[in-house]
């Protein structure tokens, strides 16, 4: 098939040699081959064709279409992986590789807006493998594991509970005649409500209720609930389950709602690592669950790898359709110019490359940060472990900031795709839809930032009493002013570390003063902007200074050809001088040595890095080396056929499979002739 | 049906009389009543009730329902208008009139995506009124009013050319010997594509194509070209129609694709009033057309309220469903507090309210600019009229930023609904979708912005020369600097003035450093940063500065009641406010007078009044008085039985019929047998 000529010239213009940045971004050689080899395997395979786009489907054959995709994908998953590794050890880290296939680049290849089975191998399985006995997982996990008449999801949120998790209604009595555990959901909103697969799917589901013994209340517990019967699938007597409905984006997940009413469950049905229920209704807490808390951060460093993954989605469609999209002449006669030739375009696309690229260098750090801390809560316990506050902090704020940052890159980079970029053949309006929902889920945007903002006040507290403060924060020490050197990138890291440290400064003293005229909880509701802010101003603080850190560490390594060390720096630097320039707000009002003058500096090196960027970017974007079936867009695809697919698209759709659509005869003609 | 007892207190609380504010919402008691009567009329109408909500219908079920909607919509619509006013002149008022039915909230309330009827009634009968001949208008207004045989469509935009209106490749050649003209789509990129109603309903449509009369090219005109059979709804011979498919909003629209073949028309089916082709091939250029500005500036200055439409139902949305869920305590051992109680939440959702409002009185101001330039068009030809590059340059920027600004303010109202903003029953995904769509059409962003900087870099340099400037930009001219007074909004917009000044000499000081080393245009898109910017500036300054400026008048002219008066003040002030944070970046860096110390001043009285409005919020949301079917909200509904709707409508879906989904047997049970 021939490529599009306009990307062929940019092609063989391109300074960067997009092979050696792909090896680097897949993670060496090896690592891209078995990708490649993987794609050409299931893309090529006739059963993950799509007849028909799925925006055009009604939703309940959106439902079934995925049903029939992704049992078929799964078969054919673990018939390559046992053909890779013949023997399996049902571990967490099998377990996490498994999941990777499933939600990243296959999975996303396959089912554009997810699936149902993908929260069986992650929540279910993974709460099952944490917090079930070893009984427990004998009886459960091989089969769960062989989806052995067990499809699981995990149950936690109520239609009016999510965010406050005390706040959760459903109960489970304890019935110690029947030993049996009571399950209900007491009022319409402790309905469960959200659990992927919970709609049609599942038939076991890790219910999370309050539990009651003797009317005594002990806290959330989890419980493992059938639902639907092995065979028949019918749901269980005083069992209400359902699909919660369509919404803006992963609409294969098949998202649902569960009531029980006096739903009996064995007693061994309580998933017992961490507390029990013995037969007489002895109620006996164990140790808290030390990794709880790493789960959490473990999903939030996942979720920015998400987010990032969509956002350089979202940027190679848009740089690709930008070169192909000829539109408005600069100079003179000649003929209109691909679009990113026009500066403001460019402007909109190369710094959402930047960030993406940049927050891949942020995350590889947090998880080994994560993976350190995980390795000393098991060898020294909770006592031994300082960095978890840190840790958990640091994985609140910048999931918020990061999913905030690519929702609207992701939106930016439609939009500098004009009319196109709004079709859902275009595929942002998927992108967009995945990326959003990371807004809210595990760990709304506002509550994680409030929560980040409640650590770095108590930092700030401690330096003022100097004390030794842990490396994400220790800027908050240092409270020299700004000496604006030659080093620009260096410069603007300083004074957003500046600026937030201010603006922590700034909510603890509005905190204080509202604490002198309100209790402690209503002082901080009152300083809810603040804290915010300063949570957000620290996220971009870390962001910029752990890429500059983390690029000058891989380099330091030898782990980087010359190539793309160089294009890793121009991208770090632009990430870091947007940031700066966006923030300008900030930047400006905390620090005293900031004005017009240096944002002119700052501005001028960042028109230059356009210039110097715009070259490389088809073979940057080339370089992510993402399949065309992973883009799923008629403006993204290598070929750059835009105008060809975009028609071909259009034919495929079932409305136009008539020359004249029914609703003519039925309405049309008559209203024309007045009989209406 | 009871009411959510947390509204009713709101609403017992609220010192504002929300049936006050609606008055003046509607524009008097006779229109809120001619309004509620109407919404009676249709809403109770059980041809109107969609018995499963569209977001589960597929595309092709969605269209057709949506002309079995839209075709009885119409009859009786008509039957209202000829009770209501039996003798119809077929004006140009006439049709706005009806046109604003269509679109308003009536025509939102029944068709959330809009519907592809609408477009006959806009562009088509609109263009054949200002383009058609008296001879053609005697032939095909009467019957396109009647719809007797004739469904209309505007087909300019294609596959590859938009903006760049030059650049259209459809072609019209003139045959003298049969006096027809031949129309073609000569290549892929030139098929029509984006008009709405031509997929499958139109039968007509008016085409945009290059003349060329024995070989010579003519420029642009407008051809009305019959493409489908009036009674049989075939595609003539040489059309090739139909739906370009799916996108993130409008989904009603049926926009379609068009190619044409060797079509051939009568000569006197070119739109002549303009310009001429006699019979023997001669080309007549009539007086060039007068009102095509003004049909611009008409579409932007309607766009303008669409778009504050979208976000106030947003927020009502959003506000209404603030109050009644309950999540986290403040204080101690009390229950659970409604969301918008936390000062985050209040910040999210008052200044979007504060926004729409604000943007509704520039409206009206700039609805009476337009209407005092087209009289004076009418009175006194181009001529007489200097107004016109003000309105344009105006009517540019203020749709650009407006449509920006209120589509990022209903993205943040879905988010501030947590996860249940995110289900497609919220509805926020539909507002969101059109509200976002205007960013893109009639005029994209950032051309826009680039067409008003032109305009204002001239007047600065008139300005330079001591020119008087007009009202919008007068203040280009005023080289004082801030004085810091009492009062506080005028400080804001003053700032805001001086900083799109100092934006728009940066921007003409950077095309002028260029210009020295490249060609005028080549300088113009190096600058392309600092000129969108500074028509960004202006934009602020001139919503903010005519905001306060049209609250002041109305008070002046008595037309506000006390409490009216109370809350247009308090939200105006804040929309200054917020504004003035928002852009805290720009008025730092261009303002030498403003530090910290300012913005402390603005950001504690911006959050009084989040206090003082919190207590009017519900009141003032119902006082827009949307009903409940234009708002299409499980979340927002006046009676805030939020939880029992998401669970109704949940029920309806069709995938939730049937206790077993078929795909269970088929896929789920041979996967967990083993058998796939």
């Amino acid at each position: 098939m021939s490529v599009n000529a306009d990307l062929q010239k940019e092609r063989a213009a391109a300074t960067l040699d997009s092979e050696d940045f792909a090896r680097w971004w897949a993670g060496g050689s090896s690592q891209l081959e078995e990708r490649r080899a993987l794609d050409r395997r299931f893309y090529d395979d006739p059963d993950f064709v799509e007849p028909v786009h799925p925006s055009c489907l009604s939703y309940k054959e959106r439902y079934e279409q995925t049903i029939a995709r992704s049992t078929r994908f799964l078969a054919k998953l673990r018939q390559w992986q046992r053909e890779k590794q013949p023997q399996l050890d049902l571990s967490v880290n099998m377990l996490r590789d498994f999941r990777l296939l499933l939600s990243g680049s296959l999975g996303t290849g396959l089912f554009q807006q997810s699936f149902p089975l993908r929260v069986h191998f992650s929540m279910f399985m993974t709460t099952l493998l944490s917090q079930g006995t070893e009984e427990q997982q004998a009886q459960w996990l091989n089969r769960s594991w062989h989806m052995d008449g067990v499809l699981g999801t995990y149950a936690q949120t109520e239609l009016g509970h999510g965010t406050f998790v005390r706040g959760l209604e459903t109960r489970a009595d304890y019935d110690p005649e029947r030993q049996e555990f009571v399950l209900n959901t007491p009022t319409q909103s402790s309905y469960k409500w959200w659990p992927g697969g919970l709609g049609n799917t599942a038939n076991v589901a890790i219910v999370l209720a309050q539990l009651y013994v003797k009317g005594k209340h002990y806290g959330l517990q989890s419980f493992l609930v059938r639902i639907r019967d092995e065979s028949t699938h019918e749901p269980l007597t005083g069992v209400d389950v359902g699909d919660i409905g369509p919404r803006l984006g992963g609409n294969g997940v098949n998202n649902g709602f569960l009531g029980l009413h006096d739903v009996r469950i064995p007693r061994t049905q309580m998933l017992m690592k961490n507390a029990q229920v013995l037969a007489d209704g002895t109620f006996v807490q164990g140790r808290p669950p030390l990794l709880l808390y790493g789960t959490m951060v473990y999903v939030r460093v996942i979720t920015l790898k998400d987010v990032l993954f969509g956002l350089l989605q979202a940027a190679t469609i848009a740089t690709r359709y930008s070169v192909v999209r000829r539109q408005s002449r600069i100079d003179g006669d000649q003929p209109e110019v691909s679009i990113l030739d026009h500066v403001t375009q460019q402007a909109k696309i190369l710094p959402q490359i930047a960030r993406g690229v940049s927050y891949r260098l942020v995350s590889e750090w947090l998880w080994r940060f994560y993976e350190q801390v995980l390795r000393q809560l098991e060898d020294e316990g909770r006592g031994g472990v300082n960095s978890l506050p840190e840790l958990h902090a640091l994985s609140c704020c910048l999931k918020a900031v990061a999913t905030d940052e690519a929702s609207q890159g992701v939106d930016i980079l439609r939009k500098s795709c004009g009319g196109h970029g709004f079709l859902s053949s275009a595929n942002f309006d998927s992108i967009y839809g995945l990326t959003a929902a990371a807004y809210t889920y595990e760990g709304e945007y506002t509550v994680l930032l409030l929560q980040t903002a409640r650590f770095l006040i108590r930092q700030y507290v401690e330096s003022l009493k100097r004390k030794v403060l842990p490396y994400s924060v220790s800027y908050l020490r240092d409270t020299s002013r700004l000496v604006w050197g030659k080093n620009l990138t260096a410069n603007c890291v300083r004074a957003l570390e500046i600026s937030a440290m201010e603006q922590v400064r700034h909510a603890w003293q509005t905190q204080k003063t509202h604490q002198s005229k309100a209790s402690a909880e209503m002082a901080s509701n009152l300083s809810g902007r603040q804290l915010s802010s300063c949570a957000v101003a620290h996220a971009h603080a870390f962001f910029t200074r752990n890429a500059l850190d983390e690029l000058e560490s891989l380099r330091k390594q030898g782990a980087l050809s010359p190539d793309v060390s160089l294009i890793l720096g121009q991208l770090v630097e632009l990430f870091v001088f947007d940031t700066f320039l966006r923030q300008s707000g900030c930047v400006l009002r905390w620090n005293n040595g900031i004005n017009g003058t240096q944002l002119r500096f700052v501005e001028r090196r960042y028109e230059e890095l356009l210039a110097k960027l715009r070259p490389n970017a088809v073979a940057l974007v080339d370089g992510f080396d993402f399949h065309d079936r992973v883009l799923g867009s008629t403006l993204g695809c290598y070929d750059g056929r835009v105008y060809e697919r975009l028609m071909e698209e259009a034919r495929r759709n079932p409305v136009n499979q008539e020359p004249v659509n029914s609703s003519f005869h039925k309405h049309l003609l008559p209203m024309m002739r007045g009989k209406l």
